[in-house]
């Protein structure tokens, strides 16, 4: 919408993200009172659809992302939040006030993916449709433990590849560290966000200066990456991601893709590949996500790069698409 | 290759399921001894590659099908089965030896996509990352174990469809009903296969008859199926499979797919898909598989239609073409 590729009309408000102060509660809410400090979710979430009460509030029936043509965003004096109840959550405290921003979508994306990566891992590992884990403690009950720390270690052990290293992806590289991968491929083209991704404990390879396959090989006897996160939303990012894995690894996807798949049946069916698709659940992550993010915050201090008024909004976008700011805030 | 699509040299040895007697030994080999009664994987598996230890057996390094150019098959008197100590298994007690020869790969693959199918429920409804079941537990202790019994039965009130009901999704079939799957949807065009799913307790819907999106979203008050099995590998039935899933189900395929992917990583990322392709790793399923065949034998006891000489098999070729035998064996 800011570069224009779609068109809104006048005075639509823009922003799926933001923080604010009730001002007025409607007659079905419960959880807040005028006053309250809330943090909102990207979209609304009615925790009453059988979506909402499965667990799977990111294909709430009644979401719609704030912002859109559909429902006005966050960038205002004021902004009407539907479903209050599911889609508000009360300022949390023990984290800096300058991250908090960061919890209506982009935290809660990246630990998705890095989570739904790991996860993915951890059952193949687990399973007895891919290991022989479970025949083995079942013959020999006595190293049942053994076999557990064994594949907790080998969890550990994972080599997984972070494909972009912009703000959602410093969140996923943050997270898959937190959950002890030990090495995390940062890939990027942009040295500053590779430099902050080594700060968080990722191995950083700038794509336009090394053969990325050749350097995840070299880490995995040849084999590829056992999971890839990719946060990009582009069909040369996915191509990489595929290429990059192993027989039998993850993809984890959680950029947003408009286009066709690059890669074929045949290409699935002999990686024997596993892939996950599509945007996160945040208020069913909601809380582990913060806490995540808690744990990480003195790492993700010079995460907001920009504090500027509503009115310098423009200023902000700008700073933006010239790679000077990684994290704006609009202050009213 | 029957159908001459795939050329073949004269002389080559078709057949990748076959069962026999030890002729020879190895001199590596060690859990055989000549005279044993063995079945074989349609493909060897060496059981020292890195994915052989992990139990991803599918992707041994050295795997490669038998009666295809590299590897000559069983319809012979004799056949060379390398890694004999990976690739055989000994014949199992109780179990009809007519069926032994589905042990091969097409038991095991049934069982593999209806299991992977089925795991990817149970993760989607136990896992902190896509349901509020680990929050609730935490919160509120006494509460535990009905919530494990809430997850339980949801996972048994899930609706999975089977796409194909050839030999290998009859084995889905088989599997996902033993595995506590109330409601099997079980979709193809030919009737007496319909009836076999239907004997195993699964619902028969003829595609060419029924409006197959329209009866799965009848039981599924609009949503569509939780989780799909796509056995038959083409892209119509994986656009099928695709279409009639609910946002965040499950896609697990263990057809052969040669082709571009009938959807786009917009319907991926709209959809919040998981999906799993590929081939079983038999040997690593293979007590589990064969356990799930025992207890549905007794149904499953019409499978083999014809027991032809090996001099006969051109005739067993033309039967299986014609659709008149469902399973044919070859008796050396």
């Amino acid at each position: 919408m800011y570069r224009g590729h779609q068109k809104t009309a006048t005075g639509h408000i823009m922003g799926h993200e933001f923080i604010g102060i009730v001002d007025q509660v409607g007659s079905d809410v419960n959880r807040f009172a005028v006053g309250d400090e809330v943090v909102s979710i990207f979209s609304p979430v009615c925790l009453r659809c059988w979506y909402c009460k499965q667990g799977l509030t990111n294909r709430c029936v009644e979401g719609v992302a704030f912002g859109t043509q559909k429902l006005d965003g966050g960038q205002a004096e004021f902004v009407r939040v539907p479903f209050a109840d599911g889609t508000l959550h009360l300022v949390p405290e023990d984290l800096d006030r300058s991250l908090l921003i960061m919890m209506c979508d982009i935290f809660p994306t990246g630990y998705y993916g890095a989570c739904r990566a790991i996860e993915g891992l951890q059952n193949q590992l687990q399973s007895p449709l891919t290991s022989f884990h479970k025949q083995k403690s079942i013959s020999n009950a006595q190293n049942g433990d053994t076999n557990g720390n064994q594949a907790l270690d080998a969890l550990g052990s994972s080599v997984v590849v972070c494909l972009g290293c912009g703000p959602v992806g410093i969140c996923a590289i943050a997270t898959a560290r937190s959950k002890g991968i030990q090495t995390v491929l940062a890939v990027d083209s942009v040295d500053d966000r590779l430099e902050e991704a080594a700060q968080l404990g990722a191995i950083p390879l700038n794509f336009s200066k090394h053969d990325i396959l050749e350097e995840v090989k070299s880490r995995t006897q040849g084999r590829g990456a056992d999971a890839v996160i990719e946060v990009v939303g582009n069909p040369a990012a996915l191509k990489s991601a595929f290429e990059l894995l192993r027989p039998c690894g993850i993809l984890s996807s959680v950029g947003f893709h408009q286009d066709d798949l690059p890669f074929t049946g045949l290409d699935c069916y002999l990686k024997n590949i596993t892939m996950n698709f599509g945007r996160v659940p945040v208020r069913t992550v909601f809380n582990d996500a913060l806490q995540c993010l808690r744990e990480n915050q003195h790492s993700l201090k010079n995460y907001v790069t920009h504090e500027l008024s509503l009115d310098d909004a423009a200023l902000g976008y700008d700073l933006f698409e010239k790679r000077v700011a990684r994290k704006v805030i609009l202050q009213v």
